[in-house]
């Protein structure tokens, strides 16, 4: 039986980190906000007792024994968040992975194996892309050196901002090599909700491309530039975006597609864009659809360059393929749902997870919850504590029997 | 006879305020680098032995007197620029006008009637909408005090910046009152220099509307949230920027219409944009066919946003009506272009310009000279010296003789 107050109050307080003015949070990776959301849940980890182990890329996770000393079964998720992101994003899965096994100890239950909690650096990609950095470096599904590299928004890299905060400790990649991974998330979208479910059995992750894209034009005189001669970044920008749309519709769903920034130069009402940078979000469960709507998008893209006669590059910031999770661990997750007595369904997920990362390596798998108005990145983002706890009551469920009681 | 080498050497001296890494200048209004502007050219200024007036607003002026002290004929223009600005955009007016009256000084010229050069605050418009700010206020276009409480692209208002560099005076509006106001400007496009002319005589400036757009949507994740759920605020912008392009095309030229700004909110790959903010340049001769534009463009917009399920709000950042220049100054330097030799057209300018804003007031005209390729608001922006020596002989002709000889 876990402590459902416990928990609310832990992601309550972790939630007053970044705290936004009307509501949510905003606590992006590797930030101040970050590291002293760090510090609050590493103290959590150490109050119980347990190791706090810190890896090259910032990845932090605590290990209660089991007894024997095998490979871990690892709870894990992250406590960044995006610019306008919610308090249960990536934090229920941590403070659920923590909650159960406070609960465990205070139960006195053993294990067979170990178990560990666990959070990873930068999941979101709101400040560095690619997302699911952490978990990607750890379990090598991504390059070190490549990642600490990257520059994010702000143009600090990914090897300046872990220094800045002190983030990165002695363990190198791969030190974490769990047995199982399994990872408690808000379902971010409406279908648990609409459908009346409590439990989301999560089958796998869409695939993932993100692209940034300039536009080079010229800039001109807004008043007395005729229209015939112009090379308007911006207008080509618009009409991405706008293609960007209509690729999704035209596709149906599962296909999204986002355009989540533009940059113009030099930004000024009476100047015609010199330059426009657009980031493209396109995701689709299917690897082969999502390879033609790249191919539609970028071939429009330079076309609207073309005509506008602007010249278009683009460089990829995040291309993930779609994961199955682990067919036998799902089922496991399915029936541990049934032996609770929750009403569940089978369903993919739209956002992506640090289990993708781990879904190469080992057995891995998620548990949704329902998200109120199928909403995150938002500061409305909410999940009622009575739709939470069969989440982690779930989540101990099946990480206790993969542990060995 | 005016002296080339001089007035090149000044422009070239004013240009390295500001100077960008390529070439060109970033001499936005009321920043240190126009509070340097300012006090190189007012400099110059009191090296002729000229008193130097400043206005509430930071208008500048210097008057050689006349043999009677009626009002004088003023020679003006800027010397604030855009991000993206040229050598040449308002600064040849305004060291075109101290070289008339340094020449005229050397070569012992009195004329019955003073004659003074101007330079006015914020002609661009690119830090503070809206632009010809400094000449709108002194000749009572524009109200005083709801221009000092305009707040600029960095959140400064005119009133913070203007005492941030000292750059207010003490003469009150409407302290400058011209017998005659003459401005010399490059075109800023293609026409002349197409027609292989040497002298634009203005007849008049185009109607200018900026508007403000703002969207509020909703931030929601860009993987998880279904198309038919979203109520994404870029979107609607990158709509409304194809429809101004859209509204360009159908209307013809004259027509111009220009998205220079678009800032969306929170500005990351993977969150639905909250909110976008966008600046729509449309001009037309025509006030009525200005007024068409203006009104599809706007109910357009708000059928954009009303799709998205997203509100939209919008402010008139500028607003000036197409403006004719006085008929008989507008022979006399037409009548001056023919006896100087110089080849010449009637054209209307598709720029906004202080003339415009002392063309209610008294008989204003202005000249062009050629831009290389027609463009302008680009650090590319150029006009040879022989092409500028028409310009200014032509200026001097016309301003001595309106003065009186
Ligand atoms: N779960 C989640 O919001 N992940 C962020 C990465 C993404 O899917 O954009
Ligand atoms: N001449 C000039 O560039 N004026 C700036 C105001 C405008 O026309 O946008």
């Amino acid at each position: 039986t876990i402590d459902l107050d416990r928990l609310m109050g832990r992601i309550a307080a972790l939630g007053r980190i970044g705290a936004l003015p009307g509501g949510g949070c905003k606590r992006l990776a590797l930030t101040p906000e970050d590291a002293e959301g760090r510090a609050l849940v590493t103290g959590w980890f150490r109050d119980l007792g347990l190791d706090v182990h810190t890896d090259v890329i910032g990845n932090c996770w605590a290990i209660r024994p089991g007894r024997s000393s095998g490979a871990p079964v690892v709870m894990g998720s992250h406590i960044d968040t995006v610019a306008t992101g919610g308090l249960y994003d990536g934090v229920l899965g941590v403070l659920g992975g923590l909650e159960v096994i406070e609960s465990a100890i205070q139960a006195g239950i053993e294990t067979e194996r170990p178990l560990a909690v666990a959070f990873f650096t930068n999941e979101e990609g709101a400040r560095f892309a690619p997302d699911m950095m952490g978990s990607g470096v750890a379990q090598g599904g991504l390059d070190l050196d490549e990642i600490l590299a990257k520059v994010g928004i702000d143009g600090v890299s990914v090897a300046e901002a872990l220094a800045a905060i002190g983030a990165a400790g002695s363990h190198p990649v791969g030190a974490l090599a769990p047995d199982t991974y399994l990872e408690l998330h808000i379902e971010q979208g409406p279908v648990l909700e609409a459908e009346g479910l409590a439990i989301g059995v999560v089958t796998g992750v869409q695939g993932i491309s993100w692209t940034e894209i300039t536009v080079e034009g010229q800039a001109a005189h807004a008043g007395t530039t005729p229209m015939a001669l112009r090379h308007d970044a911006g207008l080509v920008a618009a009409r991405i975006a706008a293609e960007a749309r209509a690729i999704a519709d035209a596709f149906g769903p599962p296909q999204v597609a986002t355009v989540g920034r533009i940059a113009l130069t030099p930004d000024l009402v009476n100047v015609i864009p010199e330059r426009a940078v657009l980031t493209v979000d396109l995701r689709n469960a299917d690897e082969a659809r999502l390879q033609a709507a790249e191919a539609r998008l970028f071939a429009q893209a330079e076309a609207f360059a073309a005509a506008e006669g602007c010249r278009l590059s683009r460089r990829t910031l995040a291309r993930f393929e779609p994961v199955a999770f682990d067919a036998t661990l799902v089922d496991a997750v399915e029936a541990g749902a049934a032996a609770l007595g929750l009403t569940h369904r089978r369903m993919p997920s739209g956002a992506g997870h640090d289990a993708q990362m781990f879904a190469p390596r080992c057995p891995s798998a998620m548990i949704f919850v329902p998200s109120q108005d199928g909403i995150s990145h938002n500061i409305r983002e909410y999940t009622a504590p009575e739709e939470i706890a069969p989440g982690v009551r779930l989540l101990a469920q099946v990480a206790l029997a993969r542990a060995g009681r």
